[in-house]
């Protein structure tokens, strides 16, 4: 049996679940569903002790790309499968937001919003899309996706990972040489890495400082990549344009946080890429026939690996 | 003999000229060029008069797609022939500034600015690429090219011309009933129509009236398709959410015009899409060595369509 718990979504995700798996029981909370009987759960961030209730648990699927959350949890024994989502709707998003951030810089909106607040009519140097360096820090899936897209686009995009990989078109770095060979290249760099005890504070004061003056900063990863303080100070010094960030350190962004009220920010509440839930359903039964068949599944996360 | 008029880039297209042209003599303003041997002028907003200097005149190549102030012009003979700029590089740079336009309006940038001035932490409701209908008007090199790109990014696409087109993929709509079958299924319009007679204040408050509520509105034509009071009027009462305007009635637009201050107005200087100098001068001597063949020209005006 398949339990679902996702409470803002439940109605529509238990419909389209039944009706993609139309031979598995599908039951959601706060159904009192045969604990024993449950042997994979779909999920968005449950309450403390939610899997202990499920003694024969062995497979669950995250309803988002991040599972950083679900690794901290308690409750999950270290024998069960955790499934991420690797795409469900999700990169084509991410290309949306890391263009949003790239057109505001390549085509100036910033410093023509200043100029419209002053009431000053002056073009500004024209600049193409080729002569745009993006970097993007994670080249999974959603990363992978985006630097292509931008490739397409007419961008100049290098990318980088934590471990080699390598991508059509792309000039894929990797590891401590390759990301301080990267930044100093980068105009616009977009940051779609996993929380993971390696990426924790990945861009620290030293790293921020080898960006070069007037670079642009888009995090669509998670906050805990990023040094806040040190892009604060990096912000205030005037070293970096702007930072257009969906992802924070603690979530809700609290009402005093700085970034609320920083002129050089633009805060969204983590709606970068939202699960498209009839692709999130499409990968979940996909997942679930693999599993039968006994073949590989998609998204199975890494333990140790943190994604 | 080819003479150049572009004040601000003189150096550089009289360089890239005589690279692409070796055969040809390019002079360049202020040089007192042998008026009589002057066939060609390729020119950006010449001084009035500047044409009776040159008797032999008969074709003037236009450094940018409108042609509008240069058909109003009292000193071009009507025998000399106009050929504007079909694409030089600008067609990628509306696509870039549609995009952002229609980026703005679908990812809620606007609502999320609102929000972030408030302090305020509340994901908004996701709109994918596939259910933003965008209104193309204008289906020329510029606006043809943009509907494509868009719809290669996801988004629902229908264009508008004055007489009938056809795009591949495209739903094309003309004539006076095509606007009124397409206005209401339009969330974001684009305008990238010419200044003629026919396209003045094309968009009055009636046809204003006709967008859904809620919808956007960009500009990168030219202000004279718009009826700028009855714009202001649409967004004063709440329908229009948003107008990213880069062409005014006049310009520069004057200091005291309420588009400056407007809450849901964004204005950048007519700089949606510039002209690239190496693919102006590419175009340039394309058709010149047509001329000499006797081919046909790409973007030959024809003065009594206006464009």
């Amino acid at each position: 049996m398949l339990y679902l718990y996702t409470p803002d979504q439940q109605e529509c995700y238990t419909r389209l679940l039944r009706e993609a798996l139309p031979d598995e029981t599908v039951a959601c909370w706060p159904q009192e569903a045969g604990a024993e009987a449950v042997t994979h759960a779909a999920v968005w961030a449950p309450p403390d002790g939610f899997f202990a209730r499920f003694p024969n648990l062995h497979t669950v699927f995250a309803m988002g790309a991040g599972v950083d959350k679900l690794l901290q949890r308690k409750d999950l024994a270290p024998h069960v499968r955790i499934v991420r989502l690797t795409d469900a709707g999700m990169a084509q998003q991410m290309t949306e937001y890391c263009l949003y951030g790239v057109l505001h810089y390549q085509r100036q909106m910033d410093r023509y919003a200043g100029q419209q607040r002053a009431g000053r009519w002056q073009p500004l140097e024209t600049r193409l899309a080729r002569d745009v360096r993006v970097g993007i820090l994670g080249l999974g899936e959603l990363g992978g996706r985006v630097a292509t897209d931008l490739v397409g686009l007419g961008y100049h995009v290098a990318g980088w990972s934590r471990r080699p990989r390598s991508i059509d078109g792309i000039r894929c770095l990797h590891g401590e040489a390759g990301l301080r060979e990267l930044l100093p290249e980068t105009d616009v760099l977009f940051c779609v890495l996993p929380a993971t005890p390696e990426t924790q504070r990945l861009l620290n004061t030293d790293r921020l400082a080898l960006l070069p003056d007037g670079a642009a900063l888009i995090n669509a990863g998670r906050g805990a990549l990023i040094d806040e303080d040190a892009l604060l100070a990096r912000l205030d010094a005037g070293c970096l344009r702007f930072a257009l960030l969906d992802v924070f350190a603690g979530e809700p962004l609290r009402e005093d946080h700085p970034f609320w009220r920083h002129p050089r920010v633009i805060v969204t509440p983590h709606v970068a890429a939202d699960t498209v839930p009839e692709d999130a359903v499409a990968q979940i039964a996909a997942n679930l026939r693999a599993q039968a068949a006994g073949r590989p599944l998609n998204g199975l996360v890494e333990r140790d690996r943190g994604y």
